[in-house]
């Protein structure tokens, strides 16, 4: 088989579609306007962006005065934690113990200011149980913050349940669905979710741009403050060209979401079933409450960054975890608190499967991935001491 | 003369320039990896984020590891004041009564969490006084933040004298350079200032990426949190094409520096003499401590919002002041600081040039403008009770 790149790393980031950039030239070229101009060229920028704002809500089920755009889905998390943190005053927040550092971290922040936060565990397949949040929900509970898919493992998360309990209880929830928004249909209103934070570049959109839905009516306070962009939420000339990328990309995403959705799954289950049927590999996450485009694996005797060395050296993309953590030497929060140990962790690899992945990708991978995983078990002192 | 589009709103926002866009071009397709993926769609992603802030170091006479990336002027302002309200603990803040709102409304927010916070006044030029500000150091100063050059008016600030005499304090200082950046020398280190904000759509560069510098040494704290991007002072995915096109604008804007500032002091020069011979017209701001691009009038007897659609019915592209405030009634504090009263700040126009102006287009609004403005007088009952 020839060599090729494939890259199988979406779950990082996804490569922007054509489709997309093609809607955004004209704002990074003549349509250049500040839109808080009055005049023609802030108005078409205006303009441009309003589209953006019918555009997201229509594929999230919002109204359009419900989606703020933020620079991310790591600002989208802040925003919404803190803001409903301040909103609220001290009190307990829910969350889980395998959410992104964006959302982890921030809780981590308020605990220090004097909140009171519950951190979830998971079960080994990285799931939250509704039950245990409802049991944490207590008199004077201000917050549950759950992701809707876990970026390394997958594991998508009963997060409607949970909704629907805590609402129950005059609880606001925030989800991050940075992972599924574009992956998965994904509908506020359904889920009746309070915040939600999303990110364009995940679905094919640009880098630096993503969204916060608020349901309407809460008067979630802004972090930053200055100009009166975004109803003075977040503050910032816009980023116009961004969040018409933004805008085209989910709309797109979402239309072709039951063709896409299916198949990713057959390109991961055959991902699964081939690499899994290796001595010494084991899937991580949920079986079937997965993304449709993750698969993640832990492999016995080997460090996941020379199985990653190795993928690369034959043109494969991939990932230990989160991109966002790389250069971390502990092992993933995610993984430990599936009950993994150190060594499980260590030899992890994610391959994130998206929009331009074919069969031959995976055939691809199918192929050298093996060879690699031979090689470098053959370099292990473990590996020779069991034999 | 024939009718044609003059984009003089450059305090608002400038094209991006095609040096800027081309090198954006490539992040924006094929090198659409991750920088802190460790493949090679990560290296080639991180390689550009460095190249950049290379050429953003080089261009501010920083180092490299000073510059850090951020989605913008406000977002580095807000960074920059709540993070040494945040390093240095309660203390005394000294702002100007005429900065942006990204600062002022910050200062404003500190001092209901406890903070001293003292406006400084403004002379009638919007200048503030160097000596105010030495006075007001007191022990227990935390914070000086004087902008470089004001985005209505375009006054430049003394902020070399400011900086020399709180650095002697022990003081830190920030200051928004946001309109000077790319338009005047900046050099944090003759200046001798520990924050400095810029914004690359102020510099031909794209909207929704700025950068703060930090003085090396000071540790200041994120407001966001997450993964470890801009060693996790600033969190989330990079803005890669983002960043890389700030890079290459303000390399090309420094270079091309003394030829540009010469060009529009001229250009701006003539259109003030041409202006304030009307009758009932005259110049706010500095005359001569100003930006190069700047103009600021205010028109007897004619609300500047009726100016503005006047001339955007000619296809002339201006503001009434800053486009951050658009939409709101309330006069804007820069003029009212300058002891401008209500009549004089609703009349004012803000017309600022950029690359993009030539001779004609100051010969065209020459044209225009005094025809409008007789217009709307004939239209005003003030104007008319006064003949």
């Amino acid at each position: 088989m020839e060599s090729r790149q494939v890259y199988m790393d979406h779950g990082a980031t996804t490569p922007l579609r054509e489709e997309a950039l093609e809607a955004m030239l004209p704002y990074l070229k003549e349509k250049f306007g500040n839109p808080s101009s009055i005049h023609s060229f802030g108005r078409e920028a205006r303009k441009a962006i309003n589209e953006a704002r019918e555009k997201t809500a229509r594929a999230l089920g919002a109204d359009p005065e419900e989606i703020f755009f933020t620079s991310g889905g790591t600002e989208s998390n802040n925003m919404a934690i803190r803001g409903a943190a301040r909103l609220k005053g001290k009190g307990r927040i829910i969350t889980s113990a395998i959410e992104h550092h964006a959302v982890l971290d921030v809780c981590k922040d308020l605990e220090k200011d004097g909140f009171e936060v519950v951190f979830l565990p998971v079960d080994r397949y990285g799931m939250v149980d509704p039950r245990a949040v409802e049991e944490a929900i207590v008199p004077g509970t201000i917050l549950v913050s759950i992701m809707m898919g876990n970026n390394e493992v997958g594991t998508i998360q009963p997060i409607r349940e949970i909704c629907t309990l805590a609402r129950k209880r005059g609880v606001f929830v925030h989800t991050d669905a940075v992972q599924c928004v574009g992956q998965l249909p994904v509908d506020v209103k359904e889920l009746q979710v309070d915040f939600l934070s999303l990110s364009a570049h995940k679905f094919n959109g640009p880098k630096g741009v993503g969204a916060l839905y608020v349901r309407k009516g809460i008067p979630l306070p802004p972090i930053y403050r200055g100009g009166g962009q975004e109803r003075k939420l977040r503050p910032g000339t816009e980023n116009v060209a961004g969040i018409v990328g933004l805008g085209r990309a989910l709309e797109l995403a979402v239309a072709e979401l039951p063709e896409k959705t299916a198949r990713l799954q057959k390109l991961r289950d055959r991902l699964i079933a081939g690499l899994t049927s290796l001595e010494g590999v084991a899937l991580n996450g949920h079986p079937k409450q997965r993304l449709p485009g993750n698969v993640h694996l832990s492999f016995q005797y080997i460090e996941g960054e020379s199985l990653l060395l190795g993928l690369d050296l034959q043109g494969v993309a991939a990932s230990s975890g989160s991109a966002c953590t790389s250069g971390s030497l502990e092992p993933s929060h995610v993984l430990t608190a599936m009950g993994l140990d150190h060594r499980e962790a260590h030899g992890s690899l994610r391959l994130t499967l998206g929009r331009g992945n074919t069969e031959a990708d995976v055939d691809y991978v199918l192929q050298v991935l093996p060879p690699i995983v031979e090689r470098l078990r053959e370099m292990s002192p473990l590996y020779n001491g069991k034999k």
